[in-house]
């Protein structure tokens, strides 16, 4: 046995392989390190230099509609090109490489500069998740990609070059690293057991019930058992589907209300627009069947201590593996005590 | 054959088997996110309140000695701990954790406050060696220690909590992850081919000429060909030793050159102290021969485009896989013309 509250010890994630390193008594040493600035002003509802505010003009010349939901539009600095040639070059086996292509979106979640997931209507976040299903769907359509990343960077301290709320999308015509491992991993479980490995997980949690946050009928969203960043957690549907082309009309409505839910805890949490990056895992396309893929969201978040304090991930991190100082027990009895509502609304 | 300059293609680190995405066009994109905070005003030679100078008080009571040289000694909030008992856990095989034992220390690398390692004569940073190699064979000593990471992180977008120089060292019972891939690696190159994978990958990067940054008799420091951070370097010794325990005296000053060679061009680079988290990799210890194991040694500085304005691995990185915004040989090229005098000596 391990005594958890106390104990420095690793735990393994079952869908990537991979171990973290927990030390729950960190949290007490002192930090006399880097204090991030504090949220800045509100932001007016329209921004005249914003060039994803509707009606303003992008990088590339292009002038955004005046749309009034969302909006989906190709990232004027892709990483990734629908036109690179095939190639690949490899030295000895030791100098590798292969040529990449597809494209990256950009999905502006709401016309209002100022809002973000949190403080949107459920019904606007519900245009959010039909307007994923149709990128989706159109990405799917072309036969030469093979996974697509939809994902939110959230907060100055996550990398997020503009404040107006949006995501992006990447899809290429390959396999990343972290999508390699989960599929090898769900794979094999399915192989072994014919059910999904976040089926019988999600079984598990609800049976212990520890770790839960929040949930309704079709999503659960929990502090996984292996959380790497100090709040991180995963959305998981409860049927096990493959994609988001396979969710209902309940469970998309279903969706809109757990993101809401779960990001207004966030919010709560440190009474700050909660930074994280987030995105959804789900199983590579035109590419054979992949039964054992099980759709699930992560939610990345940095901050550790307050709105100010982050947790680093690095020395040891990079070079060994990463560590995390409280548990994920600690952490989720925590998002769980707090408010569904928000706190601007609360305050006001 | 891909062209590397203009088309995105992925890089395959032959150490841990993983890919990284390269992006080479995407430098050009504008930056409106996050700009870090410019370096502070310089610091004085000898702070009273910090807990690393000689003669100060530490958080757990302890007085620093008057060192004045370098000084070890155990992390007061160490992430792992000697008397951890041995403990493990399994539900279903997806909740497993595993107890993990071991100890963290703190090498100050010199009793002045104000100095970094290209701001300390090579002497100076030869005691760091020394210092390292004694720490190694003390911990190496104990039987349940199977792997010592040695590491700095610099700077206070790395989650240094002191400036005073420093690094540390995390020993522990197990295999972190990333030692766990280049072991797996490393040693199958070794079975196959009766050289180390890094001496045969040293020899192609000698021959090519492309991504050295500078070297002496006994190390080269080079932009690995598949490095993820901007302006990442290895350094690698020429002799395929397994540890730094097997260092003679002419490598041990051979190493103090190159850290001191490294880290000035690094600072050179955006005229500020680069920050980086930098660490050694080495076999395991009491653990079986490690025949394939070559010593070297990580940098992963965060800087992108200026002092302040850095990558962040964030999204799709997270989510996917790594991805980077220039090419490897841009890196090199820049990081070549460099001087290796300190700017701060030649503005002086
Ligand atoms: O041990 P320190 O310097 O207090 O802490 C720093 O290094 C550690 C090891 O890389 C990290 O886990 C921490 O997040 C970082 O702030
Ligand atoms: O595409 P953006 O928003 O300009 O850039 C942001 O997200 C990308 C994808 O996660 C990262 O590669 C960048 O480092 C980050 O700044």
């Amino acid at each position: 046995m391990i005594n958890f509250i106390e104990d420095p010890h690793k735990r393994f994630n079952p869908l990537t392989g991979e171990w973290v390193l927990v030390s729950p008594h960190r949290m007490k040493r002192p930090w006399q390190g880097k204090v991030e600035a504090p949220a800045g002003p509100a932001r007016p509802a329209y921004d005249p230099t914003c060039y994803l505010c509707p009606g303003n003009k992008r990088a590339d010349g292009e002038v955004n509609p005046a749309y009034t939901s969302c909006y989906a539009f190709t990232n004027d600095f892709a990483a990734l090109l629908p036109d690179t040639p095939e190639g690949s070059y490899n030295e000895a086996d030791l100098l590798v490489a292969k040529s990449q292509k597809g494209t990256s979106r950009v999905i502006c979640f709401s016309p209002r500069h100022d809002l973000t997931l949190p403080e949107m209507e459920v019904e606007e976040i519900r245009s959010v998740v039909t307007l994923w299903i149709e990128e989706f769907s159109n990405l799917n359509a072309r036969k030469d990609i093979r996974y697509i990343q939809i994902f939110e960077n959230k907060g100055e301290i996550m990398g997020c070059s503009n404040p107006h709320p949006h995501g992006q999308i990447w899809a290429l015509n390959d396999l990343p690293v972290e999508i390699e491992k989960e599929t090898a991993r769900q794979e094999a479980y399915w192989a072994k057991k014919g059910r999904s490995l976040l089926s019988d997980y999600l079984d598990l949690e609800l049976k212990e019930h520890k770790r839960i946050v929040c949930a309704n009928d079709h999503f659960v969203a929990l502090v996984p058992f292996w959380a790497v960043w100090p709040y991180e957690t995963m959305v998981i549907s409860r049927r096990h589907v493959r994609t988001l082309l396979e969710f209902n009309g309940a469970e998309q409505e279903a969706l809109a209300d757990i993101l809401k839910r779960l990001t207004t805890r966030y919010d709560n949490l440190f009474q700050t627009s909660f930074p994280y990056s987030a995105g959804m895992h789900q199983a590579p396309v035109n590419d054979g069947p992949h039964e054992g893929w099980h759709w699930h969201m992560h939610f990345y978040p940095p901050l550790l201590r307050s709105a100010t304090v982050k947790k680093f991930m690095v020395g040891y991190e990079m070079l060994a593996g990463p560590q995390r100082d409280v548990t994920p027990e600690w952490a989720a009895e925590r998002l769980q005590a707090l408010s569904e509502v928000h706190y601007k609304q609360l305050t006001n």
